[in-house]
C-alpha cells in the first residue's frame, strides 16, 4: 500500500486506528479452544467487527512466534484474512547484517505480504536498507518507544542530539516518507513537536495509547501533520475487551469510541 | 547449559568454534533438492559432519523464517536434531516491550529449546530482562556488530562513553556471566582489550571471523580471558566449503582447519 492510499483511508474511515492483534491463547475467551485454530478464530472475529473503524493491523509476532510451527500457521491465515484494503504491519523488531535483513524482508513482504515491518535501529543502514528495497513496502523503524527501558539508551546524549533524535536524522537519507515510518510512544506526548521537527512528513506508528497510559489528543496536538500522519496503536485495550461470547462486539464498542474521538479530532485538525 | 558445562565442552573439544546454520536454499548443493526438506538434510549432514569440532551451532533465524511454516518446520527438525551437549544459539536479535520479549523467550527457550538467544538492546532492560529470567539459559547482547552499519549508531558519543559501552555497562546490572554474553565483531579485534576491561568474565560471541575479514589470533590476543571467554562464528567458510554431494566432508576439512588453529591458541594462552 502506497501513502496516498493510506490516507485516503483514513479520510473515508475518519480513523488513523491501527487494532494489535496480540492474541494470547491464555486471554482469549475460553470457548474459543473448541475451534481448531482458536488464534486464528479469534483473530477473525476481531477483524469482522472491527474492519470499518481502523485503518490498520498489526500482529505483533512474538505471540505467534511463541507457539512454534502452529503459531506462524496462525499467522499466515490471519494475514490472508485482513482485507486487502487495510494496511498491515508486522510488529517484528527485526534487524540484522545485510544478507540476513534480506532473508527478513523476504519473510515478511513476500512470504507473508505485510505492507510493512517494525525495525530496530541499533545495526545500522545495512541492517534497513534491504528492508526499503521492496516497492510500496515500509520499514517502522524503532525511534522513541513507549517503554521504560526506552531512558537507558534512546535519551543517550551526545551533547546536541540523542540517540532518538540521530536515528530519526540519519534514517532520513536511507529512505524517505514513502517508504519510512517511526515508531514514537504516546507515553511522551510532549516529545512529539520535537520529533516533527525532524521528521514533518513521515507517518509515526504510535503504541502506548490506553493501557500504557497515553493520551490520544495530546499526541493530536504535537504529532498530527497535514496528512494527519499517525497511526495510533490500541491492541489489549480493544482486543481483550470482553472474555464471552459477545467479545467481538466488546471489542467493536472500544474500536468505536476510539474512532469517533478520531473523527473529532481530523475535523479540528481541519483534516476531513 | 551453564557456564562450567561451556568451558568444560571447549577444553574437551579444544575449540571454541560456533557454527553458524544459515542454510539458503539458493546455496545447498543442488542434489539436496530432491529430499523432502532440503534445508534440515543439509543441517543434518553439516552438524555430523562437525560436531566433534565445535561447541555451538547459530542457526540464523531469518533463513528459516523466510520460508514461513516450512522454516520453521526445518528449525525444529534442526534444534532436535543437534546433541543435547553442544550448546545452541537462536540468532534472532529479538526485543520488545517487556510482555513481548517474554513470548520471545517462550518461543526460543521452550518450544524450540535454544540455550540462548542474541538480543537487541535498542528497547532496554525490560527488553531483556525477560529472556534472563530463565535457568541455564543465555542472552547474548549486541554490543559491537561486525557490518558496516555498527558505525552508524554503536559509536555514538556522550563525551565519556560510546553507544556500546554503555550497553556493556548497563546490561550488566541485569545479568551476570553465568546468563549474559555480548556480541562482539571480529572486524575491529583492538576494541577487544577495551570490552575486557568492562566485561572481564563474560563469554563473547565473536562474528566476523573468516567471510567478513576478521582475524581469529588477533581476536585472541586482545578478547580471550580465563576461561577462554570466546565463541568464535564462522557461517559460509563452513557450510558453503563445497556445492557437490562431498559438501560436508568439504564443510569438517574447514572445520578442522580452524579448531586446529584453536587448539594450538588455547596451548599458547594456557587454556589446556
Amino acid at each position: 500500500m502506497n501513502k496516498k492510499e493510506l490516507i485516503n483511508q483514513i479520510k473515508e474511515k475518519k480513523s488513523f486506528l491501527c487494532v494489535g492483534l496480540d492474541a494470547d491463547i491464555n486471554k482469549i475467551p475460553k470457548h474459543l479452544l473448541e475451534f481448531e485454530d482458536p488464534i486464528f478464530e479469534f483473530n477473525k472475529q476481531i477483524i469482522d467487527a472491527t474492519k470499518d473503524l481502523c485503518v490498520a493491523y498489526k500482529p505483533n509476532i512474538a505471540f505467534y512466534e511463541a507457539y512454534g510451527v502452529k503459531g506462524w500457521e496462525s499467522l499466515q491465515k490471519t494475514i490472508d484474512y485482513i482485507p486487502k484494503n487495510i494496511f498491515t504491519i508486522a510488529d517484528a523488531k527485526r534487524g540484522d547484517i545485510g544478507n540476513t535483513s534480506k532473508m527478513y524482508a523476504q519473510a515478511f513482504f513476500e512470504t507473508f505480504n505485510f505492507d510493512s515491518i517494525t525495525v530496530a535501529p541499533y545495526m545500522g543502514e545495512d541492517s534497513v536498507t534491504p528492508f526499503l528495497e521492496f516497492k510500496n513496502k515500509w520499514v517502522i523503524l524503532l525511534a522513541l518507544t513507549s517503554n521504560k527501558g526506552a531512558d537507558d539508551f534512546q535519551f543517550f546524549n551526545s551533547g546536541d542530539q540523542r540517540l532518538f533524535e540521530k536515528v530519526i536524522q540519519k534514517s532520513q537519507k536511507w529512505g524517505n516518507d514513502e517508504n519510512l515510518m517511526f515508531v514514537v510512544g504516546a507515553t511522551r506526548p510532549e516529545m512529539f513537536s520535537e520529533i516533527r521537527d525532524l521528521a514533518p512528513d513521515n507517518f509515526l506508528l504510535v503504541p502506548g495509547v490506553g493501557a500504557q497510559g497515553g493520551e490520544l489528543s495530546e499526541v493530536c496536538k504535537y504529532g498530527m501533520n497535514k496528512d494527519c500522519g499517525l497511526l495510533i496503536n490500541s491492541s489489549r485495550g480493544i482486543i481483550y475487551a470482553g472474555n464471552d461470547e459477545s467479545f467481538a462486539e466488546k471489542s467493536r464498542n472500544e474500536a468505536m469510541k476510539i474512532q469517533k474521538e478520531m473523527a473529532i479530532l481530523l475535523e479540528q485538525f481541519k483534516l476531513i
